[in-house]
């Protein structure tokens, strides 16, 4: 692997900045201590979130590589830095739901904690000006941003990562309630997991732990004002790492 | 056609009671004075619109069963009153725009006054408890109120009722922007068109008007207090009459 050294800041996002390298290929993304939630609405600094993310993330995105799942993700870079393909990253936010919770249960007559068998898939247009909307289909389709087989490839990616990622935190005692991702699409055309995966990203439920304040293990924690943010981010991290490799560093 | 009476009310609506009759599988339905907007969080009187409402939701049922689309209207009962099958409704709301305007506009990156082509069908679960949210195709199999039949057939009945009001109300020089209908079950499981059509639940516009506010024929009028609501409802009534013919009194 070739080295790549970071250059200015191309998109600053909300728990990521996004700079280019010296490769027009490579993106080096730096993530932030910065929580914000209910469409930045609420925000705070939480010292070693960023850190821990990156992480995470790196070893989520290797296990799904092992798995077959190509990403834009090639290695970490000091504690917090990713070195990433550069993608067009579609403007979507892809949500798959194994049990109900969030704002689904505010917009559906779903108590929080049903299971949905099957998983369910929500679409999302993700532009904040908008409020990131629920989309149909036909919606999506006037938006003209990805064609009907794009959108039966992205189906069959999300539900792909589900069904990894799911066994993977069984297997450390997590149940995974649901998770976003993001999907980019190569300058040849080719769909690839973008973003970050993390507990900014995912509802993690200890499988261990009856309560359900105790349980939560991921950004309800920040949402809810129930405090221990970064200490639940450390134990996902550590159960991860329990029985991920190392995550590799780009060099 | 045989006679029926009132019997005592079964279902109190924002703008219509529903009440029983002597025949069991017949309901009489009441149209209000009251318009309501925005989940009911604005409200007034309007004298004369429950009586208008009525007679021109009537014409229009009547239109759609000379074009084919059955629905639940049999006829009308004095100026405000409405006798038509009993039905189970589906909790939905089902709306086709031809024109961008509304909500959609908040939600997407749509211009108002943008064609759509072809018609964009929006269906929402009517429940106000949850705000009457959008629905994704997989989130309205998950409610479980209709079947993937079912979904289908409305579907297309309600791009049969577009297309005939729309040919209806451009011969009037009125532009159907959209319009929300409901569905009901009959017994024996016939799907039916339910409750109204009429300014509170169609957007038209003036065609021969350029003015946008002066244009707006219906209930966006008491949304955007733009004055002039129930006269704007006559001039409908007015221009729907003139090429329709009277409506059958139920007796």
């Amino acid at each position: 692997m070739t080295s790549c050294s970071i250059g200015p800041l191309l998109h600053e996002g909300k728990a990521k900045r996004v700079h280019t390298t010296d490769r027009a290929d490579l993106v080096a993304m730096h993530f932030k201590d910065d929580a914000t939630a209910f469409n930045a609405a609420k925000k705070a600094s939480l010292p070693g979130k960023g850190r821990l993310n990156c992480q995470i993330a790196a070893l989520l995105f290797e296990h799904l590589q092992r798995e077959g799942i190509e990403s834009h993700y090639l290695g970490v870079m000091g504690d917090d830095w990713m070195i990433c393909k550069r993608l067009r990253v579609i403007p979507l936010e892809v949500v798959v739901r194994n049990w109900a919770a969030g704002s689904l249960c505010r917009q559906m007559p779903i108590a929080e904690g049903t299971a949905l068998t099957p998983p369910l898939l929500d679409l999302y247009y993700k532009d904040d000006a908008f409020g990131d909307p629920l989309l149909s289909e036909a919606r999506l389709m006037r938006l003209e941003i990805v064609s009907a087989d794009q959108l039966e490839a992205i189906r069959k990616l999300a539900f792909a990562v589900n069904q990894a990622l799911r066994r993977l935190f069984a297997s450390v005692a997590l149940e995974l309630v649901d998770f976003k991702i993001e999907i980019g699409l190569t300058a040849d055309g080719q769909l690839l997991l973008a973003d970050e995966i993390s507990p900014d990203t995912c509802r993690l439920w200890d499988q261990g732990v009856l309560d359900q304040r105790d349980r939560i293990l991921d950004k309800d924690r920040f949402r809810q004002d129930l405090g221990g943010v970064v200490e639940a981010y450390r134990e996902v991290h550590k159960r991860v790492q329990g029985v991920c490799p190392e995550a590799r560093v780009y060099r």
